[in-house]
């Protein structure tokens, strides 16, 4: 048993997103008396004919889905991205800048049946999940100069169907998030000659001190610079680019790594665990053409729980309006896993 | 009766946060199946033995509330911030950076009352508030760099006591979003002579297309560059640098705003309605002897619901890992506002 007696505050920089983050060490120990989330349903049923996932049903635009046995990828039916959006006409002001935004929005079943998640699939269904991802990047990516592939897991995550799914919606653009990101990879390959986020797996794996879960050629850490509780930062250990890049080892590996962390999150709190999750890997498009040594592959894991299975960490008004802020330390968060992980989902 | 017929995808640029928004006309007809909130509580006592905000109770630390009748201020129990943090050690590693936090964290009652808001309080009652909080800038200010001021209302914004009240956190650093605010404003002014902000203003009260409530004053819009649906920017037509620098006159101008404001909030899902709010200023401790002329006042309102009193927007996925997106535009938004606010609260 350990018991924190740490008070520290400091505020820690986010390497992808040159920001920062204020840690407290010691604000889990205010009692909470707000809002309680509902825990996730238990009892989905393998096929439901009402469920526009499932293999065989119909969807909102009425096409049928076939009676697919694997992944399944199909057009979003409400495209906040579509490759046609006209220009918004070419205001010069500076007050009020906007630009079309076009691209298209996927949605990939991961598995015919909806009872099923990532960690409860076999590895060689995950193996399946990666192929396409790979493939996704790789074929959207010769036009798009951005790919993203991200899952909503769990109705607090503002996932509505319970089927295993994500999504992939590419843009004429590079968002913020991955534009940033870019940014702060090039900057610290100018100056120290090699990918920032290389040499930062590196020296977490020697520390030891936030490491998740490892192989050879995998590594899951809690970033140093972690905004939600159990964010997790996950990393091939060569330089791997983009999705596309993996060899069929590094998928197989990326398959039980994957199933491995997300076994552990489901253990933490005895529950599914929601998050949302998300693949940056080097831009694409215009950008295939171009040096993206600085880029390592990694994806993000954003769960938003902190206490159970039912309190989440609220990110509002000061993180919303001056910084974001945790209320124990990503090493405490490591030491609370220790203690509770095991490999098996019970 | 308005149908929208635009299918617009563009992205906008937020001037404040100098990133883009992806704006997408027509996800408002997608149907919604997941998650439901749980209306907020609808009888709140006016007193209750048992809540720490109320006057003469005992709060967490065991001090006992004094009989207040007006605001009262006091330090939080459980601070992010303090103001004698130790350094976190010089870690020269420039992908492990960390610095000491130190500040102060106080709570404000704005009401010796439970059960009302700041719109349904006295005007008179909600000028204290004001007054409280230009005091409190100026006296926490001529230490700390910034002094965030800011409100979360609701359980749904991580608000775990229905007692009207906000926060006040200073701090030895400048946060990550004024810092960035504070760039994009003066980057403006270097460029075109004017504040940006006391521009921006001008042209929305010209354009008229995203202007809610407006007085000799004051002005809010739904900002250009909106993430949240019904989020809104509040601020006087007159340069002003800090809350502290506002007149008698212009107090009892924001408190008159202010509640008409809220009150359309309460209006259009006929609910008292959820939101986290902040006041950004020009900076101040060191910074008081700058140069801060391209600052201007404000406020963000930040609402978090989308379709109704139950169904929120969730800034999940795409918006974690990519950009933020919305649903309809902030002009969809003002034409609903137009058809459903009345002055009066039902
Ligand atoms: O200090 P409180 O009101 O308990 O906490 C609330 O506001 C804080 C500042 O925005 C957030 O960090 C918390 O997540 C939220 O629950
Ligand atoms: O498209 P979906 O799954 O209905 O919608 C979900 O993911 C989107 C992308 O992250 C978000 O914009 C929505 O708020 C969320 O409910």
């Amino acid at each position: 048993m350990c018991v924190c007696v740490i008070t520290l505050s400091c505020y820690i920089l986010s390497l992808v997103l040159d920001s920062w983050v204020l840690v407290s060490a010691h604000r889990m120990k205010r009692p909470w008396a707000g809002q309680v989330e509902r825990p996730p349903e238990e009892h989905i049923p393998r096929y439901d004919p009402n469920n526009p996932l499932c293999p065989g049903n119909k969807r909102a635009n009425g096409e049928g889905n076939p009676d697919y046995d694997s992944t399944f990828v199909f057009e979003n039916d409400f495209p906040a991205l579509q490759p046609d959006a006209p220009d918004p006409g070419s205001e010069q002001d500076p007050l009020f800048q906007s630009k079309a935004a076009r691209g298209v929005c996927k949605v990939m079943c991961f598995h015919p049946w909806s009872d099923v998640t990532l960690p409860l699939m076999k590895k060689e269904e995950v193996v399946k999940v990666i192929d396409k991802w790979a493939e996704l990047v790789e074929e959207l990516g010769t036009i798009y100069p951005w790919v993203q592939i991200f899952e909503n897991k769990g109705a607090m995550m503002g996932c509505s169907n319970p089927h295993p799914h994500c999504q992939v919606w590419a843009s004429n653009f590079l968002p913020n998030e991955p534009a940033l990101s870019d940014r702060c990879q090039r900057a610290y390959y100018q100056k120290h000659g090699e990918p920032m986020l290389l040499q930062y797996a590196k020296r977490e794996a020697e520390k030891k001190e936030r490491v998740v879960v490892e192989s050879s050629d995998w590594l899951a850490v809690v970033p140093y610079w972690a905004t939600w509780p159990y964010q997790t930062l996950l990393l091939p250990r060569r330089h791997v680019l983009r999705m596309s890049d993996l060899t069929t080892e590094e998928r197989e590996g990326l398959a039980a790594i994957m199933k491995r962390l997300l076994t552990k999150y489901d253990n933490l709190f005895e529950v599914s665990f929601p998050y949302s999750m998300g693949w940056h890997g080097a831009p694409t498009g215009p950008y295939l053409k171009e040096d993206n040594s600085h880029w390592q592959l990694h994806a993000h894991y954003y769960p938003p729980l902190l206490r159970s299975a039912t309190v989440k960490k609220f990110m509002v008004g000061y993180e919303m309006l001056a910084q974001e802020q945790r209320d124990l330390t990503p090493e405490q968060v490591i030491h609370l896993c220790t203690c509770i992980y095991t490999e098996q989902r019970t």
